[in-house]
């Protein structure tokens, strides 16, 4: 069952996509438009059979306040916006709320719920939470004072591309996160030494909170295969908790 | 014999490669066909002998379904798909089967069975193999997502480029892997703006798989040469099953 | 009050780069000004009490001598260079100074007194002090004989591009940080051979460093929650110089 | 005196920078002369001088044979090269030897003998050697395959950019790199489709080497500083042998 769910998720959202490619769209507008309706149709007996069975768990046993709780956590709240739409969209004009079907790409996050490991990623942001906010701080100053100089040095030469220090922090993110368009690029000797200290000094400590992002996520993965030598115990941080405790 | 067979293979592909350059082409064509021929020859002698010995394995003795078994491993198959498309090149009309002869850089996979650590490779895949789904899942809809907003942001003063959401994925991963060749880029104001929060935010989430694996290969290599510093073992996982059992 | 003064300095942060869109600049001038003006007068009190306040402090105990030595203390300085742009703003021309309101982002630099954290960025720069050093100088080597290299491949075919070795070095930075722009790209096969073969194997060395210092962040982290599984006692370089000492 | 000799030859590296300025050699074309020949006249003695103590080294006592065998040490045969091109650019036209003057670079190259740390390079790669081997080839493969691909499916619409497959390697590079300049890029469907699924598996896989040769470097650090918490023994590799054969 949760599989069938799964696959459905996906064929919903490789139809959105389709459903935006012109030709595509032109020969199978019916389709398309009765797959959504079949779609949201077992969508919608799947949410609300998951909120009827909501009371047999302990934390939401009472029979109207605690499916409400259970309506308000944030997993049910995305499959119901993953739903909603498409009622609005039956009723009033299609075109004009078009940009709101986008939401049910939420109908992805969906995902999470079927996977137990996803918790690590909260794990990792969990143990990692001190230095991704220092470490992305630092990128923001970086950021902040590489837009500003560029500014500075490149406003007189491009005054389009450089119009403001907002404008010109399009190209800092492009550059210090090595995506590098080229659509805008200073152009005088003063800007081009000052882009290549930012890119040699700078891309180093922007990249920092992704490498500690990753690092984290394999120590985790780590701590949970780890086991002493000498007695073969796991070693997880509460058990060596455990161990010094039973000393 | 192992290596000259390397030497043999490495020599192929630097010709398959040659042969696409008209100059080189011109001037040399019965030189490429000729060392084509015996190459093919000596890679079809190699083939079948290796099939013929095959029934000195354990697991393939029986000299007709033993071969046939051991015909279908993948290696052997690799093997008789680089030798196969001479021979219906030679048959039929080269340039219309020349995208066919694109095959023959399977021979390069032959490579693999030459190194006893490619097992490696497949131990990494193995320990790390949840982590690699969750984080692929992840980068699949941070791409999804990205090129979905992007779409609805650009198609408006880019009809051309942001003409449909698979379209926009090029833009999403030419993004997100940080190759950036800038020939899709957002113009708009608000483009830019998602397109800076998509690159400062996504990009190190995608690379998140690339990471794991790095990390998971380290770990494979390290549990090689790691040593248990009380008794001298070497501390592999299996050992330490081992230790576990032994207590 | 410190969470008071660190939204305060965001605020201002984003009224400076606000300040150079023209558009908002011209229809909120005085409101720009104003909001200045009350933001150095607070920053200015906050300096002063900072600095009546340092005889309390044990180090900085002399009336006179000691606030001295406290005001010439790095955060100090930078306290003050956020401050004084605005009063010489005020008496000389603004738009001669424009250039040196810049200094007003070193306002950004007291967020760092606010966090404890900001001393492991120190510690790992001292631990991997060595490694870096050397990674650096190699990466500087790189980026020389590259860059010295392209120049002699394609001054010929481009003049204008690579018109001298620190003109190259342009080329060099962008295509060794991965940012690649494409303003400036070998066209010659020679040129591309040569950038082929930077690309694939100084990307790696140059990107060194970077990959040192996160790993020292990722260590020192690490350091603070290892713990001993025998005796079960932190484990950080001090505390194993104490064990050693102890036995 | 090293010092003095490192920062003679950083004055040098410099100076070949400038030269190939055109402003700044037609004003100062003496100046630069005499600066490189003093410079190698300084290099000359230090050569000569190191050449004539080198009897001193247990391993290179004989007079003229130990003295000959130091000369055609790697650093020593560097130090030659870094000298000779000035004598030959001084008799013969310098402007044909100009590319050869390029060797002066090598110079740089003896700061490696000033610094003890550079071993530790070659203990990586040591270390890391099977590993590296491996992923280098995985790398080539994937490069390989790649542009042949992205030749075939690109050769109809960019026989210019597309001609041959050494000429789509370029574009390989760029890409799997993630420089991507952006002066060639797939434009059809196909193409661009496959350039995604290249991207996206390609890129990680491209990067393992460097992911490999920087987690070595970290080990080797590392392994300097790791000591047992039990007897506070530096634990090495060598010391853990040790350790077991005194058991």
């Amino acid at each position: 069952m949760d599989y069938f769910i799964m696959v459905l998720i996906v064929l919903n959202v490789i139809a959105v996509m389709l459903e935006t490619v012109d030709s595509v769209y032109a020969s199978y507008a019916s389709e398309f438009f009765w797959f959504e309706a079949i779609s949201v149709l077992i969508f919608s007996v799947e949410y609300i059979s998951r909120l009827w069975a909501a009371t047999e768990h302990a934390d939401y046993q009472h029979p109207v306040w605690g499916r409400l709780r259970y309506a308000i956590s944030p997993y049910m709240v995305i499959d119901l916006l993953a739903i909603v739409p498409f009622f609005f969209g039956a009723i009033l004009d299609l075109r004009f709320l078009r940009a709101l079907r986008l939401l049910r790409f939420l109908r992805l996050f969906k995902l999470a719920r079927y996977s137990d490991s996803i918790t690590l990623f909260v794990q990792v942001l969990r143990l990692k939470r001190e230095e991704l906010v220092i470490t992305s701080v630092v990128g923001a100053l970086i950021l902040l004072m590489s837009s500003s100089l560029m500014y500075f040095a490149e406003r007189g030469a491009q005054p389009e591309e450089f119009s403001s220090i907002p404008a010109s922090l399009w190209w800092g993110v492009i550059t210090l996160t090595t995506v590098g368009y080229g659509d805008v690029t200073p152009v005088t000797m003063g800007g081009q030494a000052l882009g290549a200290v930012i890119a040699v000094t700078g891309i180093g400590l922007f990249a920092l909170p992704a490498s500690i992002l990753a690092s984290g996520f394999i120590e985790a993965a780590r701590g949970k295969i780890d086991r002493c030598p000498h007695c073969g115990e796991e070693i997880l941080e509460e058990d060596l908790e455990h161990i010094i405790e039973s000393d």
